[in-house]
């Protein structure tokens, strides 16, 4: 612990250097959380760039809720205990001698940034506060093994989670949506998760054509689809996969329906891999369901990055960029949804590796009939 | 469902045209919810001032994926599908005539105006970007009788948790933080919450005097303070409650500790009424731990507004400014920490009304030894 963030840092110092800053704030919490390994609900982290005007090393920032925590979490990073954190770190880069500070303009806001650029005015000279843009977020698309380990972990709880609800008879008929889904999210708790990854979608017959289904009363009835999209956090890391079921007996046109998103699914996973283009990743899967007719019923992209939040770089889409590189941990989830009848989706998170990628979701992906 | 929201879409209205604005668009997804009933993770509203130059009515941008949710949750208002939904309801107000344009400068990002300014510009005329501040916050600190019910029912659910808990033996010395946190929010879900308000806080012995501890692998031992500091969220509304226990036996210095954190939180609770100064229940509470000498002690503010967000207005503080008004939503939690040794917190939740204040944690608040 510790080393892993340092490395970070150090990354993040070179790119601060090679775009001439003398200092980067950060203030999103999960890229400080990334770049410290602190997980209290208030910190900001300053980076100095090498050899830059400005002296000193590293900054953390934090208040007195969290000095003890910080302590702990982050022993390697001087620290700094101000209520008014932000802006007290942002003086420290300043009179330290930042004159070009770098801050993430897609989380300051409107009024953040109009007091950063009163805390900097303060300073002795004059400051030029510069986007850098999402360069933490860009670092973090690539997982280092403590975090593909803590995604396998969140993965395996949601995979038990399910196969001990199954097990148990949980999905059947004349339960509700709204029961399965709150035990599914007890189970993983139960099982070691911090939280649910996202609000778990629980969708039965008809709404499982709704892409986004909020779990309600609607009984599962003999015959229906049961769509069940779900994910764990383990150590910070999420978990996102999502599995169709048939509750009885299936259907030829679910059989049917289940095997076009099965193959579809399938191509995506085996078009992961180092170098490709994440909009060619798209492709592959969605060709298969438009060669079926049924494209017009696939009404979103194929996948997105995760790891400290459930939805991360890279976008797997049509309209991503972008290429694929070795750490990168992504779903692969298409669909088909036809309006008033039932929806298929199949989901995995995987591993982007120099060989097959490594699938961390593990539950059978053959139509499961209940 | 949508007439109080209505109501509430009229105040801001009336608020907008008081400030000569056309209209406002309200980005803060929780404030979208508030004012049109939508539960879903991307929605936009457009209030247009009454006998303002802009035409039409309200306007409510969703993408895709909430089509059939948003004709369900928000019938009454006129709906835009856009996958760049912002930018959208944003170009359809300038379209619409509007010249002055309210913003949520405390939600909106640097990169988020630069797109409105964009996007606006685009329009016939100039247009004037101007924040509103947390107007629609201000709206919310007031509860109407719907709002109060689902945080009675939150609160409900956390006080029975922690009863079956309890009656179980599930707070016993030998069992970890982290096990009788995951044990009560499973259990909350269970009850019915969507989700813990919050990361629970259990807290034993020594880590009982960590205001913000995080439950970690210390095992609970006889003679412990186990300090639980948790909430359920039900229909969007937040409960937070603490309770401190004693395992096994209470010794002096904890009945001590108990009994002056219990004297000062029944103060606060007593300065519960309607036109008091936020800062003066914070003091009537703090003085009775100062007159005992624990002034230093008592590190955080004593409470805050509950609702859509556990943490809102009003800051119940020795810096909040402000008085009480009838349907605020408030926690009242003065604690005493020791450091080393060990803390107390007692935290309630409570309605202020014309009368006394309605108390809505019912766990008992004597000091319980388990």
């Amino acid at each position: 612990m510790g080393a892993r963030e340092a490395g970070r840092r150090d990354r993040l110092r070179a790119t601060a250097a090679a775009n001439g800053l003398d200092a980067v704030l950060v203030t999103d919490l999960l890229n400080v959380r990334y770049l410290t390994g602190f997980t209290g609900s208030n910190g900001v982290l300053l980076v100095r760039a090498e050899g830059s005007s400005s002296g000193g090393g590293d900054l953390f920032g934090t208040d007195g809720r969290y000095t003890t925590q910080a302590g702990v979490q982050v022993p390697d990073v001087e620290l700094l205990v101000d209520r008014g954190t932000e802006l007290a770190v942002a003086r420290a880069a300043v009179s330290g001698g930042a004159a070009r500070l770098g801050y993430e303009s897609h989380v300051v806001t409107v009024d953040g940034l109009r007091g950063l650029e009163r805390a900097t005015g303060e300073g002795p000279g004059p400051v030029e506060l510069v986007s850098i843009r999402r360069a933490v977020e860009q670092l973090r698309a690539i997982k280092d093994d403590a975090e593909i380990e803590a995604l396998r972990r969140a993965c395996a709880v949601a995979d038990r989670a399910l196969a001990e609800l199954a097990a148990e008879g949980a999905l059947r008929p004349g339960r509700t949506e709204l029961e399965v889904g709150r035990e599914l999210d007890a189970r993983m708790l139960t099982l070691g998760a911090e939280a649910p990854s996202f609000e778990t979608i629980v969708a039965a017959g008809a709404n499982s054509a709704v892409p986004h289904h909020r779990p309600d009363a609607t009984v599962l009835r003999d015959g229906d689809f049961l769509k069940l999209d779900f994910g764990a956090t383990v150590d910070g890391y999420h978990s996102d996969m999502t599995r169709t079921l048939v509750l009885g007996h299936a259907a030829d046109w679910q059989q049917e329906v289940y095997e076009l998103v099965a193959a579809s699914q399938a191509a995506g996973r085996a078009a992961l891999a180092v170098g490709t283009e994440v909009s060619a990743v798209d492709a592959a899967s969605r060709d298969v369901i438009a060669a079926a007719g049924h494209g017009e019923h696939f009404t979103h992209g194929l996948g997105h990055g995760v790891g400290l939040e459930v939805h991360e770089a890279p976008s797997v889409s049509a309209a991503g960029t972008g290429t694929l590189a070795a750490g990168m941990a992504v779903t692969v989830e298409p669909g088909v949804y036809l309006p008033g009848h039932g929806g298929v989706r199949i989901e995995d998170t995987l591993i982007v590796t120099d060989d097959e990628p490594e699938l961390l979701t593990l539950t059978s992906k053959e139509l499961l009939v209940l």
